[in-house]
């Protein structure tokens, strides 16, 4: 039995759907317990008790929403403090409306969410070029779902995206429970 | 005469300090009227006001103070979308308890920062190595204030962090000045 | 009269097509010499007397090509030892095959021969959202051109990459202009 | 019985110690099968047949050594391009003569070492914080060595610096001794 949180917050429903579609992925694999949570609601038991954690965000200025940064300095300000994330495993997602054809501003924020993980001491899960919906909705780093098309026309989000995100809460799920109740740092 | 706007956010007072050495370098140019305030304060109006913006923040978990990131999110968005900021002269600084030999996250700290000011199609400043100060306050992006030494002691920012800081100020404002009231971008 | 170098590696021809586009941008402005060039051919010399550099990149797993790396670590290497481009302006962008709805890589290749320039003390140029063509061809760290679509169709270089890149070309071309022949820093 | 690949370059003497550090570390753990190498060396079945590798480099110019970089764009490129090294383990390590307090650019060389690691889809080591020599030698992405004190006098590696460099080893180990065999990425 392992457990995975995934947190996110949204402006227009475009991340949440994101978010549904990480939780969907991390639920298809058996013994996965799945919370899915806005960053608002998250408290640090919440965290200690996750074997795996996914973070996705909206792109904001090229970097994540200001509430999911309250959240990291909030709650996960003390949990780095203590070291109790450490050996976790980490995840990230984010979602942009698209404007400008080299990503918008996605790979940066992406970035900026895995370094907060990363100081917390957790593996982190990349997106494989391989998985399914990659060459639409994906990166090095994570899937993006991109909410509209290169001229702003709102579309929402597609299903490529959706399927890369998907396939990453599902890979997520597995690495967490295949890590877990190990100590692997000394 | 050129406006350069100070936005910072601090905790403990460090960044507050280095913002105040960053003020007494842009003041110490001719011609040059300077702002200092806290990122709740600002707002759009001050910031299309000014030439030039120096934005400095605590270290937190590798990247800027959500504070910052909420004044990036509810005022600068605005801003972004309607190109207001597009030629002015932006800068950055940091401030961090040192924990880490490598830097604490400093590095990336200031380009989350920097790439704030990029999407809002500002002209960056970086600091030269040669700056007086940097060998111990200094990073390519800006200046940064260890407030610690490397196990935690709290022995408060040096004075080679504000002297850096000083001639950044300083740096600003005359690239500011300079660059004042012509259309660069077509 | 101010010299502008630009500085490119390809393989295919996409990055020698994206460097011509920033050339004849360049070119465009009055008084301003352009010389164009491939990192391997590019001497000191050939720095120290340009008042701009941009250097143009193929993304190659995410960062730059190993040839510009070369030319930074033996050319740039001894120049910023000895401070020798501060203050000088600088600017970048890249060539990928777009794999990869999210960008493809290209933000983080941007942004590393960024920190390179900045190394250098070099002020940084971005291309402001508002550049004819940049909601194709554009991130906020400079113009992209993707040669490929998503599903990896090798379809070349899109005119709007190439807008974009022309109008880069051309503001760095302005920005050196205004800035040389000042020492800002100190 | 699980291989451990561990690649560098080094240009006095110091990102070899650091490396030879590493090594020593994944050889405590049982089972692990250690190989050390320079870049120029590396062939893609090294790689293929490893299950974990670790990356070091000098930091040049904020970036890693342009001979680390010839060796990902044409061994790791075809990797990448077949899928061969999805969910394999990967981390990394810096040395830097540390000019510049915020960390002389070691974060950033860190990370642009991990993109690479990122995009060939292999799952990414930290150094978390309450590791041995951290505070001195450390930074979430991996070990850095400084070889050089503030003010540039050459000191060499600090012992810290390779004591976390050496946990570092053996924590990849552990990790892609319990990853190895199983598919995680679909």
């Amino acid at each position: 039995m392992s457990r995975i949180l995934i947190i996110y917050e949204s402006d227009y429903g475009n991340t949440k759907k994101m978010a549904e579609a990480v939780a969907s992925g991390a639920e298809s694999v058996p013994g996965t317990i799945v919370s899915l949570k806005q960053a608002g609601e998250v408290t640090a038991d919440d965290m200690t008790k996750s074997d795996g954690v996914i973070i996705g965000t909206p792109v904001h200025m090229g970097s994540m929403d200001h509430r999911i940064k309250t959240f990291i300095d909030t709650v996960c300000g003390g949990l780095w403090m203590e070291n109790k994330m450490v050996g976790k495993v980490g995840a990230v997602f984010a979602t942009g409306s698209g404007y400008g054809g080299g990503g918008g501003g996605a790979e940066l924020t992406l970035l900026s969410l895995l370094n907060n993980l990363a100081e917390l001491g957790m593996v982190l899960v990349p997106l494989p070029k391989n998985t399914k919906g990659y060459e639409y909705g994906g990166l090095q780093w994570g899937p993006c779902g991109r909410s509209a098309g290169l001229h702003m026309e709102q579309d929402g989000i597609k299903d490529e995206s959706l399927t890369a995100a998907c396939h990453h809460g599902a890979n997520v799920a597995r690495i967490a429970a295949t890590l877990k109740g190990t100590a692997f740092f000394a």
